[in-house]
């Protein structure tokens, strides 16, 4: 749960770090950032900031600014009816992505969040900047982290089903709730 | 057919484009900047520069650049085995896009390229500007112009399948023929 003021400040942040990074968006698209808590309440700590560009029912095409030290919780994109799940190539536009996934642990620049540390199982470290990109398959578990800058990413993706994305922290809900205040 | 000389000199005044778009790659994606000639001969009148970011058995992201007064000729995306045809999202990063597709006849700030007009047949006009886009679906008809500042512009697709594009100009090779000279 997030309040509208914080959702409105996050969502300006966004579109600044946006146009620092020379992502040309609209007006009417800066005001559409979606600013996710996932249900936890600490945007700051554990949540992002999403514009989507383009949502077919064949593809979807994002842009992420996290802030910085901020984590996108561990997360996978399942198989649902008719679709192997979710294929992404996540990009850095600016900044350093601090990026993990299945495989050897070479977990050493990036941080867990405290009291968290258990909903953070992928350690295998990807440090990536501006240019560089990762092609995940459907399924694989992930999570990502800004550090002292902060970064903007692209996710270019197959059609993304975020209600459906699962999570290994069970407190989260992918739903934002935002309370006037 | 262009000459290897013809090719570099398109590439680099191509990544020169990009980059004062603040489109942010790599050395080593400059180097592949495809240039396509589409078997005419006449780069400058008829072709395009392609940059392929992500190319996957599911999505294709592509960054192309045109050259002031550059047409990219009228194709199509057929549909082919298993799959309903390439869907395509194009955004504009710079320049004024002129494009084309079915519907009312509306043409008016573009031009047809000389003695090739029977192949330019849509003639329903949209002039897009930067954080300006139109999603496609398979099979529909386009051909799109820069005019005197050039355009740069993102391809956002399911899977690409180029040399199976379809166009009105039979005298249209897909794969551009490079020698040496």
């Amino acid at each position: 749960m997030i309040t509208r003021k914080e959702q409105q400040n996050a969502r300006r942040r966004a579109a600044e770090m946006l146009r620092a990074a020379d992502v040309r968006i609209t007006d009417a698209e800066a005001d559409g950032i979606e600013v996710v808590d996932f249900g936890l309440g600490r945007l700051e700590k554990e949540g992002g900031q999403v514009l989507t560009l383009v949502q077919t029912e064949r593809i979807s095409v994002k842009v992420l600014a996290l802030f910085p030290n901020q984590t996108e919780p561990e997360h996978w994109h399942p198989p649902v009816a008719g679709d192997p799940g979710k294929e992404e190539t996540v990009r850095v536009i600016s900044g350093t992505l601090y990026f993990y996934l299945p495989g050897e642990n070479t977990y050493k620049e990036g941080f867990l969040v405290k009291g968290k540390e258990h909903c953070y199982s992928m350690r295998h470290e990807i440090v990536m900047r501006p240019g560089e990109q990762i092609t995940l398959a459907p399924g694989v578990k992930h999570w990502f982290q800004a550090r002292d800058e902060g970064v903007v990413m692209y996710s270019f993706s197959t059609i993304a089903r975020d209600a459906l994305d699962q999570f290994t922290d069970k407190d989260i809900v992918r739903t934002t709730k935002v309370v006037e205040k």
